[in-house]
């Protein structure tokens, strides 16, 4: 493969992640807006905030699914918690202007 | 809504959430496939490894899109380094197997 090749297929591979990482930040937005429903919900019905049984269930089904993607678990499991995290982050923002 | 009702309409939200984790998994994993080639090709036809104009464009493109999806485009931001910063720790893996 010659250098301009070689920059054409670079410039396809970055076509590519670019879509994927369009399409990650749809469904977050997308995600986002089930978890602000989420926590209506539980205000509205009393429900508990956090629920640890279903927090260890969906960790445990994330890592099955890394892994059966060939995704590193551990990243999987760091990134859910960065994305829950910003859920939190979410929450207390609706309490503080409640 | 009832405490019933309530309880399955959680279930409903929560059942959407994990839908669109297990999207977000399969896509991140596809994304490190095209990173990885990116790597690969990189290394073969003599590119250089980082390209600063590339990733200001990137990120320039993604808050952008963030915008238009409704998601805080800082989340997005911090986001994307996290992954990014999985990329370099492929890279420098891939390098001290070599």
């Amino acid at each position: 493969m010659n250098h301009d090749e070689a920059l054409a297929r670079l410039g396809e591979l970055r076509h590519s992640i670019d879509n994927l990482d369009a399409a990650v930040i749809h469904l977050l937005a997308e995600r986002f807006k089930l978890t602000r429903a989420v926590g209506r919900l539980k205000a509205t019905a009393n429900l508990p905030p956090g629920d640890p049984e279903r927090e260890a269930e969906m960790l445990e089904r994330l890592r099955k699914r890394a892994i059966a993607a060939d995704l590193d678990p551990d990243f999987a499991e760091k990134l859910q918690r960065f994305i829950i995290d910003e859920v939190i982050r979410h929450h207390i923002a609706i309490k503080s202007t409640e």
